[in-house]
């Protein structure tokens, strides 16, 4: 089974981006993933192919037009596709690893992409767009954080990351930050790696490592449910 | 005075990606800024160019190894070089919009993308990179997260927006969401603009703004300072 996204924007040749590179460029190649790009103006009624006008109220920016957007929508998404249909935005919800995996799970994903000022909220409301933002802060559009979204989605389709990430530890699975990795030399620099990590015992290495965990998570992340958590004694 | 990227990577061919296009593209052909994707690869020793090899303490993944990366670090940005050091990795302080903004007004920046499962935490304290996150799920690698950091300070670099949004009320500008947006045609769908948004009392139109603004980030986004507060009546 495939995972299919279909992406609709002003900027079709953002994609795929690097989302054509490395591991997931392979998937892509191979079809273990789909990405179709379309164009919203393509949609455009007048001679001008507008898409936008000015915000009802007044105001700086653009609106994407609610008509325009809607038939791009349907061109791509019927009625009954099981796909979600998200818009990336700054007022969406926070994306989260675990809606990550939700994605990962199912049939694909239709992506608007705004710019502008935004979108009509009549088509957001009518067309059921699931608003999700990558982060507090703001890009020139959409497209950045539907690339950076897929990315996180493609590497958990079966198959795509191979052995090379397989059985990673990763930050938040356990909802705590990795704790620090060490390689070889044992010595850089005049810096050793910490002696318990070369000991040879499990048990000293895997307490270490947790309470290195829950350090870290307390100082940089107190907003995180475990960055609440005194930390053990490690 | 011009903005001054590197970013060090295993995949250079990611850059400057969609950054190549729309208007951080312009600015980028302009020479607003620049951008230069060195690879990591050339500065391996052995006749495999090796970057990366198994965690001290045993476990799953790859971490790249201090030497190697400090060497790429060193040859793109001297000891006294100006611009910050940041490290993309989900470890990281969560970027936001007031980063971007301190970024933004800086001579620069200088960006490692990890790859595998980590970076020798040694040449993170000795280069004193710093770790930022673009948000609370996995990618997979520095790449992506470079990008949307880029994207999001280039676009508040003097010159690169033009008129096309400078002006423009954002989210986060004042700790709230943003208001939903409507354009022409009045009624679409069977679904009308707002009434008061056609009355032609600015006054009233931004009292019902601030109210749908201060609703949604409540709903949204308990967890924003803004959206603590219970909202006034609109």
């Amino acid at each position: 089974m495939s995972f299919d996204a279909d992406v609709l924007t002003l900027y079709p040749q953002m994609f795929p981006g690097h989302l054509g590179e490395s591991l997931a460029g392979k998937a892509l190649e191979r079809g273990d993933w789909t990405l179709e790009a379309t164009q919203i103006r393509d949609f455009a009624t007048d001679r001008h192919r507008s898409v936008d006008d000015t915000p009802a109220g007044g105001g700086a920016g653009m609106v994407l037009k609610p008509d325009i957007l809607a038939k791009a929508i349907d061109a791509v998404s019927a009625v009954d596709d099981p796909r979600p249909r998200l818009l990336m935005s700054p007022r969406g919800a926070p994306l989260t690893q675990d809606r990550v995996r939700d994605l990962a799970c199912g049939p694909g994903v239709v992506i608007v992409c705004g710019r502008f000022e935004g979108v009509d909220q009549r088509v957001i409301d009518a067309r059921h767009l699931q608003e999700v933002s990558v982060g507090d802060y703001i890009l020139s559009g959409g497209e950045p954080a539907a690339l950076i979204l897929l990315d996180a989605v493609i590497r958990l389709l079966p198959g795509v990351m191979g052995n090379q990430q397989s059985g990673v530890t990763e930050s938040f699975e356990d909802g705590l930050l990795e704790h620090p990795h060490y390689t070889r030399p044992s010595e850089w620099e005049g810096r050793p790696i910490p002696p318990v990590l070369l000991s040879g015992n499990h048990r000293e290495i895997d307490a270490w490592r947790r309470a290195e965990s829950e350090k870290l998570t307390a100082e940089r992340r107190p907003d995180l449910p475990a960055g609440k958590k005194k930390p053990a004694k490690g």
